[in-house]
């Protein structure tokens, strides 16, 4: 095939299409993380709000909530069965980046501000994805976590936090889901345009993790055609008309052809994934039911919720009538139906309910009043609080974590009035309860919960089902205490990710910073009693932990079994716990389960950025088991000697390591010992540990007889 | 001259001697911080402990305290005239890294937490010590600020963090006092050796800040030395027998044989500089002073102190009679007399004085019963407290900033005889106070006072003088609340510096962190009243801010006048306030004096890392003028609009700063409007603001006609 034809297979045909060839057909791409955002055929580049209808399922901080891989499946196999009737053959999604700041304007598109969960829900969604024949494309790759400047800012980040935090959790999806593709992202890290970063995309991606599929720019992203083909990112989207540059670099030897031919065989091989597959149909829509798991029971005082016996019940709230349901920019998909909380409430309440809107008109005194009315003589208040449509987004971050402030009036009036009052969140990212959350009995995080949001929490308002969410990401008591806050969004094109591998949760439970509500955080209408650990070893660095839950309340309820780890000595430079595992379960009162997670060597490791690998420190770890990172239930410990990794001596080890080196020990303190033979000079002890900390080749100048040869004979002696 | 000589210049002729040549005499050096360390010919490779008796001054910690430059630059005079009189050509001093952790172990020998009184400290003192005809060496050249594995460890360091905090004091030192040398450090600087890295030693220190001194290695701090010397790393101490690698580089053409050259003109600039110097002689030893003017009252509960009419004195603490007065390690001279607290107070009170070691012997019970014994029958203690000999030195890092146990067990004791209890410490690295200090009426931390500290702490107990010491480091309430607690040591040969600009008390007061005693704090015997507030332009970018400072009290004393700025409007990525200037005055009681400071643009500035420059944000700065960071007496506001740069446009700017551009925006204006006319969808805001922040050059996908070429003559229109 002659070079130009090549070429042009290493961008798109047009904005949602790949460019084919005679052996080749080009394949159809989608936005899609919570709906297949298929665009009309002549609709303008962008195409948002213009695409045609397709269920509207929970985005991913709403899925993230569930804390149920399964449930995250059948999402998945749906949103695939979905984009295979229409002719997609890719999947823009799921988006997996880490929530690092709760300012991140496009926080509501990702899972968690924890890589494991993330991890894990994301290849659920990957395989479910995949399953119905449809190519899942994880993004954005890598670090992309923040709006601002996003296309030209550098996150600078040290390489620890990237394989702990950033890369982990597209590493168990690539390594367990196999996704067929994956997408570069907009921005720079420490320097290197991610769509341009064969570090990322090329060694660590396919050489470490063994990725066989198609890397697709994010839309734009692409700035150096050639560096990018060269890098590893195999298409760019959508296309420049820039194919030449790279037809030239190829004439001009600066880019391997060969190159050309891995494009067109990783496209080759997702077109035959694609057309091979039979695809799985998908059963009832999971809609609902993503919604209902997804809501967090964050707060309920004297067991107000469920409302079994509701009586006169005023709904207030804008958000109430006209639902915020999914974020905004490019994932937004025209739903096939909507239900908002009120028209759910009404459809079966009926006459019990008065509604007011409370706040979003013109006149907020007015609606004020008005709400004042309905509330006063109503036996409870379910009052509905979010985000507007506007104020977040991807594109832009957020400057607050704090509900609007005519909402906060509005609720603080109530209060005056109605002691009775449940508060319901509509919110893409996090927002802050901490100043106002005495006022309500009970507060629903419903997140952005899709088309089935309004009946999904009616359900769980009235008790049709009992609230599972958790939360995927805490809840600060003010923007301030988060570990992100002095370094976001960063300026002059750079962001330093200062907090390092301390994001999230790992950094308020390691210094013991109060929160408002912590990760893993979620009420049911039951209890749960834990007991029964055990931690057994089943294997080279691989054990089971195992426990009991046991439903001690009045309703069937689901508890989300979380196991955190971490080392029991001070460990400088390491998170005091981490999430490992985790288990929902559904149990009815007064019976019982047993779960059992495994845990293994690398679920203990830290990243080791000396040697390039994953290491297991010898120690003692705590075993943690409980209901949330802070509400620690069963707690064990585990005795390891570690991954048995010695690094070799060397002339650059210090004094101290040669020590402690079994064999180098002993025969550097016969070298010691004749060259201080008849001296009696004593030797401070602050000298001798400075001395530790030396490489054994700087003592060369000390007159011990040190000299580079009988350096370098000593070390032959210790392999 | 033959390569073979040449190249043996680019090692010392010994441990303590430059190379020379026929027409280059070779140069002594000496440790010597804080004291001329000049080793006995013929002594083992460190000499520590060994070395010809020299005048002991306070340590840097102590002198840090004393924010007093016209001091420090006597100080510096006197060490110089000691050292040229035992035939020393270059000190190596002063030490100027900042002190990043409390836990470092050789932050006695660091100024501050804060680069600006880092750098106006170490500036004194070099003009000081080169005032005497011996070339100061300052060091360590850079962010050397640990000793855990400080031969191999990588400071992972945000170049904002880099030029504002880590080098600033640097920049400041060799722009203004002209060092003749510098030491570079031992760790590596974002990976790269700092001794072998030519952007520190050749671009940064040379190419922008003018230094034409020589730079010296740290000893044994070169592994490749061909890179060394191609970096600017001058002269390899102490010489490893290696340089047949210098002149074989030359040979097979890797090393430019001008380097050489370079290396030699340096020597020989060095060599006139110290032979034509007549080189002023040092009048009376500051030694009493520095100790007197460093020590700082933490607290004086009843004005306790001084003991104008001390009746019956006990005095407890090993430390009261076995002083430490300086740290461990390469820095350690032999005084040439030394005092102890304990004989002071004898010489002047005698038997008003009994003592009690109280610790430190081998039955602590025993001491512990004398010194309640002693401290029972007296009408106050004074208690000694502080760090062992062991606990604190070159070469490792604390774990700790607690006391000793046995110390805090006496105290507590004591407290239940006596509530009369003045304590003094001795340390050279911060201790925790928040633990123990309701049991003291009155703390002074003396620090490491040198020789004559025992007299000047005396003089001050009894009020001889009033302490006029302030903290250059902040008292967290707890180690866990410092900024780099979660980042220090690191591990794996890699230390991140996480909290970025964020060092000290940036941190603390930008996050409202509760403290013990905050930067700048100390107390004297008088009180002082701020006044009359002035803020001045006197250029461009140049402002004098003025005010008075009046003794209100009875005694007299020396106020430290502090000033900070910080932007008003909240500035993500910029600590709230941040030291520029201060000044030490002192004053009659009930008298007065103005004070005045110059503010420049660049006391203003951050560092901006795209443009690789200096960036004056416009907008409101508060001007802070007040006793400590956070006793701030005086505020004010200074309006500018910055210094006026504006980026060019490009096809990489966004379009939010394209329409921000005064000519950019309106030609972008019609081009979009002719693009769109005939279109009548509405866009919503959040998308929108998306595009806001998308470079131009992206949307020529958009199909709005914006080609590169069309981009192209765009930005042509706006240069």
């Amino acid at each position: 095939m002659d070079l130009d034809r090549r070429a042009a297979l290493t961008s798109g045909s047009d904005t949602w299409h790949t460019t084919g060839d005679d052996g080749l057909p080009a394949l159809t791409l989608a936005d899609g993380p919570h709906g297949v955002r298929r665009a009309r055929e002549g609709g303008d580049a962008l195409g948002i709000g213009d695409s045609i209808p397709a269920t509207c399922y929970p985005p991913a901080v709403a899925l993230g909530s569930t804390w149920n891989p399964d449930l995250v499946r059948r999402v998945g196999r749906a949103l695939g069965s979905e984009a295979r009737a229409l002719g997609v053959d890719v999947l823009l999604g799921p988006g997996m980046n880490i929530k690092r700041s709760p300012l991140g304007g496009r926080n509501f598109e990702y899972f968690a501000e924890d890589p494991h969960l993330t991890g894990v829900l994301a290849a659920a969604m990957v395989e479910g994805i995949q399953s119905a024949g449809v190519g899942a494309c994880v993004k954005h790759f890598a670090v992309n976590n923040q709006e601002s400047d996003r296309m030209r800012i550098s996150a600078e980040v040290d390489e620890r936090a990237l394989r702990e935090v950033y890369l982990a959790g597209f590493e168990h999806v690539v390594r367990t889901a196999r996704p067929w593709a994956l997408m570069s992202a907009y921005n720079r890290v420490n320097g290197v345009p991610a769509s341009e970063n064969s570090w990322l995309l090329t060694d660590v991606l396919r050489g470490e993790w063994g990725f066989d599929g198609v890397v697709v720019s994010d839309w734009g992203a692409v700035s150096d055609r050639v560096a990018a083909v060269r890098a590893g990112c195999d298409v760019e989207m959508p296309p420049t008309g820039t194919d030449h540059l790279i037809a030239s670099a190829v004439r001009g030897g600066t880019l391997d052809a060969a190159v050309l031919n891995r494009v067109r065989s990783r496209l080759a091989l997702l077109h035959q994934r694609v057309s091979s597959s039979t695809g799985v149909r998908a059963g009832d829509s999971p809609a609902r039911q993503a919604a209902t798991e997804a809501a967090v029971l964050l707060k309920n005082d004297g067991a107000i919720l469920p409302l079994v016996d509701p009586g006169r019940l005023a709904v207030v709230g804008e958000l109430a009538r006209t639902p915020r349901y999914q974020g905004g920019g490019s994932s937004r998909v025209v739903p096939t139906a909507l239900s908002s909380v009120l028209e759910a409430l009404v459809d079966r309440l009926g006459d019990a309910i008065t509604f007011a809107p409370g706040y979003g008109g013109p006149s907020p005194e007015e609606l004020i009043t008005e709400a004042l009315n309905a509330a006063q003589g109503a036996d409870a208040v379910v009052l509905v609080l979010g985000l507007a449509e506007n104020a977040e987004s991807e594109g832009f971050d957020r400057a607050t974590i704090a509900l609007p402030g005519d909402q906060l009036r509005l609720l603080a009036r109530l209060a005056e009035v109605n002691s009775n009052i449940v508060v319901v969140l509509a919110n893409g990212g996090v927002v802050s309860v901490a100043e106002w959350r005495d006022q309500a009995r009970a507060i629903l995080e419903g997140w952005l919960p899709g088309q089935a949001g309004g009946e999904a929490l009616a359900d769980l308002l009235l008790g049709v089902h009992s609230p599972s969410g958790r939360l995927a990401e805490t809840i600060p008591l003010r923007l301030a205490d988060h570990p992100s806050h002095l370094h976001f969004p960063g300026r002059d094109g750079q962001v330093v990710y200062g907090e390092s591998v301390y994001v999230g949760y790992r950094h308020f439970d390691t210094l013991g910073v109060p929160v408002a509500y912590p990760f893993g955080h979620g009420l049911t209408y039951t209890t749960f009693e834990y007991s029964d650990l055990s931690i057994t070893e089943i294997g080279d660095l691989r054990w089971e932990i195992g426990c009991t839950i046991t439903n001690t309340g009045e309703r069937a309820g689901q508890e989300v079994v979380q196991l955190y780890t971490g080392l029991s000595e001070a460990a400088p430079s390491r998170p005091r716990s981490v999430l490992r595992g985790f288990a929902k379960v559904n149990i009815e009162p007064g019976q019982a389960r047993h779960v059992t997670l495994t845990l293994t060597g690398r679920d203990l490791a830290v990243w080791d950025v000396r040697h390039q690998r994953w290491t297991v420190d010898a120690g003692t770890y705590e075993i943690r088991v409980g209901a949330s990172s802070r509400d620690i239930r069963l707690t064990g410990e585990l005795h390891t000697g570690g991954d048995g990794f010695r690094p070799p001596l060397t002339a650059t080890s210090t004094v101290g390591e040669w020590r402690a080196h079994p064999v180098g020990g002993p025969l550097l303190g016969r070298v010691l010992q004749q060259a201080r033979a008849g001296r009696t000079t004593e030797i401070a002890p602050e000298l001798l540990r400075m001395v530790d900390g030396m490489p054994l080749i700087t003592l060369r100048t000390f007159g011990l007889g040190l000299t580079p040869d009988v350096i370098a004979a000593l070390v032959d002696q210790t392999r």
